[in-house]
């Protein structure tokens, strides 16, 4: 067999125990958020049928999913006994052929799917969360990867705008437990957009006009005007336009301006309203409770996801870091239809882990409890102290310490390197004094320092 | 878009919500056990190059291997431009060219490429674990499928026998707290096998004669002595074999009579050395600590992995359940030779995870903890209702108890069946009375008994 330099295939990432244990760090906090707020775990497989995911990404998505060939000798009873592969448009022809399944693109598909299969088994409202990786043959790039983790959470069957509150503070929670201080979680709502885009007589330039003013941020008032110029607006609709992009104020003063805008359009007015009601719903959910850590923002330009959310849209990002967003979510009216179960309503959000993993290294939030792994190494110089240290190590373990015996004996300094790379913060070094008087010496990998104390005296001091 | 009824790629599961905290029920006991003994946890991708893992599972295994389709227009510039499906091993001739990384086999190969590229940042030893799925192309039937965990640990770089006491400390630990009461722990060694296959005279032959004998227990000594001649040896081999085949008696007396059986064998008798200083490490490990649940065997018909295993061999079985092995592994020379790094020696043991799930199912061993999610459902009858019961919710909540406000008013049947289908304990019932005297309903869904207590009340009993 020749040997072959090892790599990676691209776009993919090992992760060493360090960031493992960051990366638990953020997934149990969330999860345990999750859970608080009476939402389940479930777990699809890796893989779906191909005819499960196509057709549900668009035509750019589809080109993303990674195809698994079939098993076995499967060109063993082609429907064709030759392929030409010079015809036109023959990666597709071929992939009938020889595939039958890819990896999953997203959690929301393969949730669908579950929820429909398992409709049955489910009473609504049905709250999940899942963690999963998802796979999209994206060309890598900086902070881009072919395998990443998405984390979702959904409710399905129950139109109550409770849960919509709850997943603002579920992020408020979520994010402030990992560290964050600073961080915003902004509104908004399709059936504010609709109206808008209904009272300057435009409706069905919706997507146009929320792709423009969604770059108010980037392009300035200017740039979002000549784009909506040339997406098929006049001078006079930007006239109404206008103040709508540029509210400014608190979130009652620009519900208020909106209400006068909008009066006119009876959508626009629902999504007032349920905007409302999700405030309504976090203040007297917090009314006995800390105050939100997270600015909470109707923002109406934000508009993300509108061919598939129908009312309430959530962004989150923090304002401590420059990063696009690390959560999104909102509300949609059809999840299953795809798969023939018309009409259920349900509403998400999800975590951008990987960026939040980013934001947390860069202001050095991990905590310190993060880094460690064993806490204790016991040093073995010799098979006498080897023998003698034995017993205490599992006296260790059997409390619950993380505990290592370095495995043979080895001088003093391979085995502190050995506990530096490790980070392991406590080393208890045996020689011929400490097992005269059955006192042992502790040295505190952090300061330096060194004490003797017996097994009991250390134990203590750990807990 | 045409509905299409949905199903599962074959092979594959959905885990529920009841499943999936069972499952992490097992995990998080396993993983917690190996983080006590100075483990830390990796990840590998999902996918890998095909040539880090093609030729390493043999050519059944190979076949066996899910393979990726090359992403994108993956046939616009192919090296043929046309392909003769009916020309002979044309799959494989197919797959060179549109396919060039594959789903991960296993955990082993994978961390045998992690130790070699990441071999200047590690220190050895290096102890790490793994949990994560692994994908074959196997046909499923009961109990086998495409999608499952693995979940192995394993130290490189040491050769010291405490790594093996170790795991088997380890076995013992996380099988007893996964409630596990009768267990065994079966342990053997290559060199022994290569002892007894050399002082026959048939050094050669050591797989020959280790299939047959692996099948004592079900084909008796008659199966395996017709075996045996039929694999090359002769009436007096077997004579020599016979003993050490039914070697009985506790493992001192096995130990004794080896020695004498396999006197001039030097590798023999490193062999029984070996799982001497095993037993003595572990002996001594346990000194003032609880006595082994496990029970530990040497048994020489004890077989697996001996292409790969080089030193001791471990299977764990339970004899509370008809059921193959629990978990295995060994002791091996070149984990790494394979990507060109040579002669690191290491041991490493698996846990069977979805087994162990069907035992603990099968003797009710999942503690009743493991089944609930939400702790308390708050009732909502009406507006006034809900309002009230909004920020006692979340008071719910920041003690730290999984709680759900019913999201919509409903009668108190819908609300209770919703409560007994995700197994929620506890339900307070708020209504007019209650919101007039401030002590609410607290109905124990199991025992039916209902009490009124205050908030604070309810939570202190709750803690």
């Amino acid at each position: 067999m020749s040997v072959i330099k090892p790599s990676l295939a691209k776009g993919t990432r090992d992760f060493s125990p360090v960031e493992m244990v960051k990366r638990n760090f953020i997934y149990d906090t969330i999860k345990t958020v999750f859970k608080k707020y009476g939402y389940a775990e479930i777990q699809t497989p890796s893989f779906e049928n191909l005819s499960t995911l196509t057709g549900k990404y668009g035509d750019e998505g589809d080109k993303l999913i990674f195809k698994i060939l079939n098993s076995g000798e499967f060109l063993k009873d082609p429907k064709k006994k030759s392929f030409d592969f010079a015809e036109e448009d023959n990666s597709n022809k071929l992939i009938s052929l020889i595939s039958e399944k890819a990896l999953r693109y997203d959690l929301t598909v393969p949730f669908a799917r579950y929820v429909v299969m398992h409709q049955n088994d489910i009473t609504l409202p049905f709250k999940r969360f899942q963690v999963q990786p998802v796979w999209r043959a994206d060309r890598p790039q900086k902070g881009r990867y072919r395998e990443f983790y998405q984390c979702d959470v959904d409710v399905v069957g129950s139109d109550s705008l409770l849960n919509e509150a709850e997943f603002i503070l579920i992020y408020n929670e979520a994010l402030g437990k990992l560290g964050l201080k600073d961080f915003s979680i902004k509104i908004n709502n399709r059936k504010i957009l609709s109206g808008i885009a209904e009272i300057i007589g435009k409706p069905d330039l919706i997507i146009d006009m929320t792709v423009a003013i969604d770059k108010l941020d980037k392009i300035g008032l200017d740039g979002v005007s000549k784009e909506l110029l040339e997406r098929g607006f006049t001078e006079q609709d930007l006239e109404k336009l206008r103040p709508v992009i540029l509210l400014e104020g608190s979130n009652d003063e620009k519900l208020a301006s909106l209400k006068e805008v909008l009066a006119s359009s009876e959508t626009g007015l629902k999504g007032i309203a349920e905007i409302e009601q999700v405030f309504g719903y976090v203040e007297s959910l917090i009314a006995y409770s800390l105050p939100l850590t997270a600015k909470l923002e109707l923002d109406i330009t934000l508009a993300r996801g509108l061919n598939y959310y129908t009312g309430c849209i959530f962004e989150v990002k923090t304002n401590e870091v420059a990063m696009g967003s690390i959560g999104g979510g909102g509300r949609y009216d059809d999840l299953t239809g795809m798969f023939g179960l018309k009409d259920l309503t349900g509403v998400g959000v999800s975590f951008g882990a990987d960026r939040i993993y980013d934001v947390l290294e860069e202001l050095n939030l991990f905590p310190a409890a993060a880094e460690v792994g064993t806490k204790v190494l016991i040093s073995n110089f010799d098979a006498e102290a080897e023998k003698y240290a034995l017993p205490i190590l599992q006296q260790f373990r059997n409390a619950g310490i993380a505990t290592e015996l370095y495995p043979t004996s080895a001088k003093l300094k391979k085995q502190m390197a050995y506990a530096d790379a490790k980070n392991i913060p406590y080393v208890i070094l045996i020689g011929g004094d400490e097992m005269t008087s059955g006192e042992l010496t502790l040295k505190d990998m952090q300061s330096g320092e060194q004490k003797k104390l017996t097994v009991l005296g250390i134990l203590d001091l750990m807990k």
